[in-house]
């Protein structure tokens, strides 16, 4: 059974639940979607909405990129066009800053007026970034008045956040008369993964339905452990027994479809980012004899948030490589509003196909989407290039309509 | 002055305008629009609501007609998904018979189903069409059940007329429970091209005020006559005085502008298509004196029509040459909904840069849009491809409002 296959052939039926799935829940305003293809299962591994990395994608499909910005600040802003761009507090991560700059470039080549909105807390003036690319950035302070925020005298219809809030919802955002988009409520300081996994379960559940597919070729299964402390060794017992329950179930389904693979387990920070908190798993065991460096690493996040919650994933292979090192890669999927706009592969020479490649030593490999995802072409092999590409959206676009769902669930 | 520039500087303030104003008047489904460019002014000549020619477009850029298309049937369709397209009666034109199969390619990856309900007075039963490209089209008989049209067992949400209705509404599409888009009222049955510039001539004026333009530098002027029959010569002075007329604006025109050239007028049928019935007239005498080829060519369009009516058009030089023949080359964007997804030269090398190209022996050079038109690079100079290609998309984007208002005023 080729997964690309069954999508290819119900691709009208699949288009039209989209659609109606996403008329009743709007789609957040972006999405990354890392996701991995095992050859038997392709499944969304992480579900990012505050996406960087724009700068990553095929420069031939920025475009595509215009016209969906075009669509879904029109459903924001129907008649103003000013975005206030609110990003990470970064000031030295040249690859973070020239994918803001190519987020910017995006939305005033779609039309927009657009100024970027820092939240450094010692900014008392603008403040110019020169990039690597030979652009330039400039970083204002966020002013407060009333209600409302501005930058200078540039007063935006709505905020758009480029910043996941790992260390929470910044007073000077809440309580805005101007939407804030994506809502605060989906910043790292609230959002779990285990809640968007649950989402996505139910979304997999109606799809497979939909096209008489097994949910489990494109659903990861997951459990969830909370009061945990790596590095105190508390909740050790919480994560072992789910995963040797987890690794029996992924046993049990490798066996009904014959699959000769070893099971493996993703225990990740439930709301971590950044590729930090994870660890593969292929013996629950494992956990009780974690080094002191894994503990470490299984005990902060992103701006030293600890890990007190964390997701047990079913581990997908990666049995995509890519170059003549064979690199392990795995597909990451940008949609900006529903529209699936590029990708790329995210490559790392040194991981195996059952390790997190979002890793110091990662690369980017922004061509090796030949063609864009929303291009299938019935003519041509299932897992052509275009059609498995098409394949990525789908899926990509159900882990979209579980965010969806999730946003929903803060209204 | 170059208008390139002053549509750069305000192109915020262009699409902002743009926004709001396809937000009071929703856009045709889709458009071609023939634009001159004579560096001292770029105005569109004719504007195409039921367009061929699809499959000269880049085929780089199909995405962006895909994703044109899905923001554009889901507004007539919010939930079904089944397109009826109805085109026009040829089966032996294969230029045409390329291009509508692209569009149904299109419609089909954008995730509808679509099937092709030909009005061919004896065709009884689905007939396949092979085509020089290796494809084949299926034509199927439209059948009328009520106030509903099938083919087969297909009963469509939606009709897209590709046929331009010169010879009159088909009653089988009359009075239908499901949208006709784009509105048959609309065909060149009824519609005038004097009207469509009577609303262009507005909009120009609009715009033109907006960003503090002379509107003459889009807005070609125009006159028109009705009661003609250039057979029997009746009609005659009505011409020829108008002509005088309009090319003494023109000249005025020119003279306050330093414009050093000939002004000349085209004649053409007021409800015309295909290139047919079109003359270049340099001298009102040119009237009384015109050959019987002239005459016969003025006296009939396509489909045999007669032409009782005609608009008088001030020409628009051509001073863009393609090639190494320098063929005089003529810019055709197209815009599906209110995007602009491509274009292409049109070419003849055997005509001059006040003639009609439209016309046998043109050429067409899809790749000689590098860049779509959405994408403006302030950093090059204004006449650089993507900037001239973006002054291309506005002022094309200014004949798909007209035609917008045009619509609104059938309803």
């Amino acid at each position: 059974m080729k997964i690309e296959t069954h999508l290819l052939d119900q691709q009208t039926k699949i288009e039209t639940w989209l659609r109606s799935q996403f008329h009743r829940t709007p789609p957040p305003f972006y999405s990354s979607v890392d996701l991995r293809n095992s050859g038997f299962k392709l499944a969304p591994v992480d579900t990012n909405l505050f996406p960087a990395g724009f700068n990553n994608l095929n420069p031939a499909f920025l475009p595509l990129c215009i016209q969906a910005v075009q669509a879904a600040v029109e459903r924001i802003c129907p008649d103003a066009a000013r975005l206030l761009v609110v990003p990470e507090n970064h000031t030295r991560n040249m690859f973070y800053l020239e994918a803001l700059a190519t987020l910017v470039d995006i939305i005033r080549r779609a039309g927009f007026e657009v100024r970027v909105g820092s939240l450094l807390p010692d900014l008392d003036a603008p403040r110019e970034i020169l990039l690597p690319s030979g652009r330039s950035l400039l970083l204002e302070p966020v002013i407060r008045d009333g209600n409302e925020v501005r930058v200078g005298d540039f007063q935006p219809c709505a905020v758009l956040l480029n910043n996941d809030l790992s260390s929470g919802a910044p007073a000077i955002l809440q309580g805005l008369s101007r939407p804030v988009v994506p809502p605060m409520a989906l910043g790292w300081h609230r959002r779990l993964k285990s809640e968007h996994f649950a989402q996505y379960r139910r979304v997999a559940f109606e799809f497979a339905q939909l096209i008489d597919l097994d949910p489990w070729f494109i659903d990861p299964l997951f459990r969830k452990c909370g009061e945990i402390n790596f590095m105190r060794r508390e909740g050790e017992d919480c994560v072992a027994t789910n995963t040797a329950a987890l690794l029996d179930d992924i046993k049990r389904k490798y066996d009904e479809y014959g699959v000769d693979k070893e099971p493996f387990v993703i225990v990740k920070a439930d709301s971590g980012t950044y590729g930090m908190g994870i660890m593969t798993v292929r013996n629950a065991e494992e956990i009780y004899v974690l080094n002191r460096k894994q503990r470490t690493s299984m005990s902060a996040s992103k701006e030293g948030q600890s890990i007190t919650k964390v997701i047990l994933q079913e581990g997908v292979y990666s049995f995509e490589t890519f170059g003549p090192d064979h690199a392990v890669a795995e597909p990451v999927v940008y949609m900006i509003d529903r529209y699936v706009v590029g990708g790329f592969y995210r490559l790392h020479t040194e991981r195996g196909p059952d390790e997190n490649l979002n890793a110091p030593g990662m690369k980017f490999e922004p061509l090796s989407f030949a063609e864009p995802c929303n291009n299938p072409d019935q003519a041509q092999p299932p897992d052509a290039g275009p059609n498995r590409f098409y394949a990525y959206g789908v899926v990509a676009r159900l882990a979209l309509l579980a965010a969806a769902r999730e946003a929903k669930m803060c209204e």
